[in-house]
């Protein structure tokens, strides 16, 4: 019992750490760069000890990429929602409000996003890492297509995978102009004419 | 007359310099990438003095970037092609042949581009310009669609800006995929499920 408690202890320690770490991480990160950040700005900031830090994380970019997944994330459970619909128009109603919602996660995330593109730019291992987040979007929306066309809503000889990389593609590129506040345009009016293409190409 | 002469000639000289310079670049840039290149391998690849290296360029991403121009130059006679079509059917033939041509020559200067690839996402100067020159497509692409929705072809609803980036944005990632080699699919089969889609959401 004694024995017990003293790990759940030292483990919950261990997580504050590394909390702590990630925490002044993306402090550092947002205030000098991906290029710049060093990882013993981050301890320092943090206030731990040098080896404990390097227990969690080999690198700063291994700190980037746990808080790269970590937002991803959020803008995963918008591809996530539920995809059943009965119509076209009930397709292009959700279609409409997941593209929607993820441009405006840009913004709201713009900060930390441009961090991750220059790190993409950068680091081959971020650059990975932002290629398996991909394709596990392009998978979901892979199986979105798979049920419409069963369903008979879309046309079925259209190879998903190949339709779900390209919509992803479009998704992804507005996005980083989201991010980089290089749009012109709002997210309504983009989210609205992209999926109106997309839902009239597909579907039947 | 003379002196006319004098200038034409060391004009001709001036221009040999700055093609072999382009030359030992490119040769330098495929063998070391572009993180490692520097000027001064090129310089002595070309067997040129570094002054008169220097009038021409000021650094590597100089030098880069007139090679990206030139490559992209290429591409871009694809999009130049003219757009006439009487009929949604001529405008489906008319894109997918431009598609296609387009990913055929994203395999055909794999070796350059993925040179390109890494240094715009090192360099801010060569990211600028690679945005510059995605402009000059997007552009081409939205007067296409304008002319589509004058001739009462395409929907006429849809702001064609938006309708040229999202298109755009498509074939960019999948030239990228087949630069990096990470395509399962064939060319003509990417081409036709991804016009498909596009003329069937934007033509009438």
């Amino acid at each position: 019992m004694k024995q017990g408690h003293v790990e759940d202890k030292r483990h919950l320690r261990s997580l504050i750490t590394r909390q702590k770490l990630l925490e002044a991480a993306r402090e550092v990160f947002l205030e000098v760069g991906f290029q710049k950040a060093t990882i013993s700005q981050m301890i320092k900031k943090a206030n731990i000890g040098y080896g404990t830090a390097y227990v969690h994380f080999e690198g700063k970019e291994d700190l980037l990429i746990v808080l790269m997944e970590d937002v991803m994330q959020r803008f995963y459970k918008i591809a996530e929602t539920s995809f059943r619909p009965k119509s076209r128009q009930e397709a292009e109603e959700i279609i409409y409000t997941q593209v929607k919602s993820f441009l405006l996660m840009a913004e709201a995330e713009q900060d930390m996003m441009q961090i991750f593109e220059q790190a993409i730019g950068i680091s081959s291992l971020v650059s990975d890492k932002w290629k398996t987040i991909r394709e596990k979007f392009i998978q979901r929306i892979s199986q979105d297509i798979a049920y419409a066309q069963q369903s008979g809503l879309a046309r079925a000889e259209l190879d998903h995978e190949i339709v779900a990389r390209s919509w992803f593609f479009t998704n992804e590129m507005y996005l980083w102009e989201f991010v980089r506040k290089e749009h012109h345009r709002s997210v309504e009016e983009i989210a609205k004419t992209i999926t109106s293409i997309y839902v009239t190409g597909l579907y039947i």
